[in-house]
């Protein structure tokens, strides 16, 4: 995730980097093949000094311990990880299993989905940057959620994710031989995301909202897809469901709603859903939809990277709100084909 | 799937391959390079003569129109496409969008699922052998969906596929730089396979059965993982479930509970739910399942091969239970790891 | 090659895309899903107009007859196929089995490598685009061969490429059940980029070269790794060759000797020679090598992207020159980690 | 290793596995998900008992030190690892960065290349299983070098190997995110292996043989592809190479000799060179080659399961060998398709 923030802010027009980390101080590229050359200064982290605004990627505890500090030094920071991202203390406690040590700090931080919360972010001294499940799955809902228009106690979201999303840490799934040609179902119930996205379409319903979530390792690189399925109270049609969603994110720079033209040669039809592989490296979130009208089922798909839009770039994004810079900044690469 | 009926078939202590057919005669190998050197005689489609058994993996049309003919000829014949899977004539017309031509026949055909009918198996001229999403979802679900334990109307399933499951025929999505690195949603409500689950299913519970059914192809090449969510009626237990299904399954040789023991070093927990991956080329399925108390949800999930257990492999059990052979013959090998 | 093209044009700050052409002028995004959106105007072939410069991604005999009539119009052309690539027209004829149409011209173009050719290809009308194996060959080997240090009778390539690199029709070979989890040597011998690297190679060495150069197809998507192994004439220093290598690229923006530092923790191990992930979607080319003294062999290793630095980014670099831009305008994009 | 050889013994006809070790006393299911159910006894590696024998899959230090106590307590030893492998302490000590604890040993081991020491391993107490590398190598070279139809001192192998080579191990460059979508040269000179090919390439040319031996990882798991390029002393023709390798195999179950038939429908040559995923998790070896007249080169393509014909089934084949047991026993699975 830090790797990926660097790439995209080496590559931004208003942005200097001051420094890394590096508790060995070794350069970035010993890490990142991707960034040879780039000559980024890494520090220890015990000298690091007052900046504008710090992407803090440490993982759990030192990110938490590190945080204080920092906005102590006057720096904003935008927190990568999930110290900060629940409103209720008990939940949070529950589900990350140990004490906050900073409970104020986390009532303080704003929860960074730009597309829900764009005004309180650029005032924010402390970003919540949200899991990347959480903001396929929040966005890809939103609209069904705010409207009323689905069963809220029967959400099932099932999450495929690439191997990015695991991070750089070794683990035995993730070995290459392991993975190739398999898929790892993993914390299929219960999983933490589940409370973000629960706590985000909770505000959006003004009441309480259960998501099924079950998440899975599939061998691709990068990218994550949410399979939603909502069941509504009444049939639903789906142009008038593409149009609520077109009107919900018309001011949303980065997440688009997909649809196949009406032409039908054989060879649109290749891409009638978003497709993952379009997002990867960006900033983009494409949603896709489709409605079972013989057993009521709305489901709705939304792709993006999980160290991009579920991560890294809309940190940046938040970045660009939080310094009145242009939204999309920096932002504005397209994915691949192929 | 020919391809593989004849793999399993060359390697099976008690069958003599007879003939393949192909339209320009030309050798099996000059389309299936793991059979270089096999020997089998490949003759014209229209020089077909009488044998013990017939494969029958033409496609949809040709399947259908060959189909009388073999069983005049006396040939039982086990039927690898969707030409009998349905037992209502209505539905199969609309679903596969023709007039039936020989309904007749589909409805002397058995439905080749052997851990449901094996009685029915062993007596039958004409095997309709299942879908391979269907047969994943079937067998997750059968046990709870035969003691009445879950809502019936909102089963959710995710079936996640290799491309090996597509078929042999080129086609866009299924060209390599577009799914490598990518995930293809594709007839993502109201596909074919629902219909079979739910005549199933429906049969197991004795009344009607909604299931929610989703495709995705995923990069890798052999299996399937279908992700089943259902709701109980009341809180269910872990174990409980498990023993309902181990019993259950208690007499099928190729359909196993997998869960994980109870010690707990961190190797273990690397392969919690079952593995597609140890599958592939097989012809077993594993279910697994977990619990979400919180939020009243069970889980089921079974892996198979689209072309072994959900297809070739199933088609030999089904001819070994036809002729009287013991139920595993010849379809013993386990899968690989890595 | 075409689709990425536009990609990296529609990023270019000082490119204005005028049309695409489409024989069924359908719009771009119903073949490249990422330019979904985009609004490029999609032209028949047969209505095109004058422009500054035309990116030519038909294949093989509509780009030559398109070629004449292009010119004619004033447009300048960069050809991304093989029309232009030869300087001898009787080796083209036999090498692509046909009669120029149009020699004359051929003898015009430029061979679009701009580290050997920048100032020809400023002042060209006409740029022959160089094959993905042949820049990646003729990068990693242009250095040893000017130097006169190598037998220029033994210089063996071995090229791994990604599919990307076969294009976008559908072939047995690239479906992904072929290739997933299988690697495909083709025209293993005498293959045609074969005389593009023994051209180029031949100028600098002003002499005879041959290349023993064979292909395999490998299940990625983007991106080729060149394995140049060529034997000196009297032992080389692993240093003093990166040296040479450094100076002769000094001036080439995205030509980079990847060397790994001395430091030796074992993190920084785990890249020590160039990855080709690096580089995709990119305009660099990245150049390791190493030396056997025991068997005195010298292995150089080029990777590239197949349609990036080897086709159509190296296309837009050709471009920036002809229109006196900076050269590394639109292309300065790192590549992914991971 | 270990697993795959527990694998193919379970499916044996004529093998009872005794136990296999484990220093936590785990089920093999543990470690190994195919495995699941197997019912195999584990013990830890101090409470070894006698057995016919062992099939010695640990890593480096502790295989040797094992390995003079089992011969001791009668059992015949099968060493999967590189303990025996070559004949000359000193390149051994060299290689592999240590004093040989029990020299003596390794001037009794057989290397255990069936198709070149047969006789030798049917009598041996202690097989030193070759390299997966080294087989294939060795494989495709040895009939043209016991000929002596090439130069031997410039012979260019270039190593592509699936990530289930590379062990069980956790490592960076294993690691899914980082090896998907990419390709990692490794030990690009003087690579272990190299010695064991010219030892034995040697052996069979009675002089010395120099092995110009770089290996890749690329992303699939199962198998390799050897990529061997020679440089005859005179012109070569195909058909006849074809007929001297058959000859030199005509008695080797195993080693297949791969040619694309004469009949050139466009079906036929999606193959025409031998496919690594037809030999994925088996015990054979297809040899493909072809010559280029224009620079008289012949390159010789071998490809093989780097666990199965290049590990644990050839240690099985050895086993049947050692034992008087039909040398096919067990081994005769075909690979998949697709």
């Amino acid at each position: 995730m830090g790797g990926e923030a660097l790439r995209v802010l080496l590559e931004h027009p208003s942005v200097e980097i001051a420094w890394a980390t590096s508790r060995r101080e070794e350069p970035i590229e010993a890490f990142h093949p991707n960034l040879y050359g780039c000559g980024i200064r890494t520090i220890h982290p015990d000298r690091i000094g007052a900046c504008d605004v710090v992407f803090n990627a440490l993982p759990g505890d030192p990110a938490l311990e590190a945080t204080p500090g920092l906005l102590d030094l006057g720096c904003r920071v935008i927190d990568l990880g999930s110290s900060f991202r629940l409103r209720d203390r008990e939940t949070w406690e529950r589900v990350y299993g140990r004490v906050h040590p900073c409970w104020p700090l986390a009532e303080r931080a704003v929860y960074g989905i730009p597309e829900l919360h764009a005004e309180a972010i650029a005032a924010a001294e402390l970003i919540a940057n949200p899991g990347c499940f959480s903001s396929a799955a929040i966005l890809a809902l939103a609209p069904l959620v705010r409207e009323g228009l689905v069963d809220l106690r029967s959400i099932v979201v099932d999450g495929l994710s690439g191997t990015a999303g695991a991070g750089a840490a070794l683990a035995r799934p993730i070995h290459h031989p392991e993975i190739a040609g398999n898929l790892l179902p993993y914390n299929v119930v219960d999983h933490r995301h589940t409370y973000e996205m629960e706590q985000e379409l909770g505000l959006l319903a003004d009441g309480p909202v259960s998501v099924h979530f079950t998440p899975v390792y599939v061998p691709i690189s990068r990218g994550i897809l949410n399979l939603c399925h909502v069941f509504p109270e009444r049939a639903l049609d789906r142009s008038r469901l593409l149009e609520l969603y077109r009107d919900f994110y018309a001011d949303a720079p980065f997440t688009t709603v997909y649809d196949r033209p009406k032409q039908s040669g054989a060879t649109w039809q290749y891409a009638p859903y978003p497709w993952v592989s379009s997002v990867a490296g960006t900033n983009h979130c494409l949603i896709g939809l489709d409605v079972d009208p013989r057993r009521n089922r709305v489901l709705v798909m939304a792709v993006l990277d999980s160290v991009g839009k579920g991560g890294a770039h809309a940190a940046v994004e938040n970045m660009n709100l939080m310094f009145g810079l242009p939204r999309s900044l920096g932002l504005e690469r397209r994915g691949l084909h192929p």
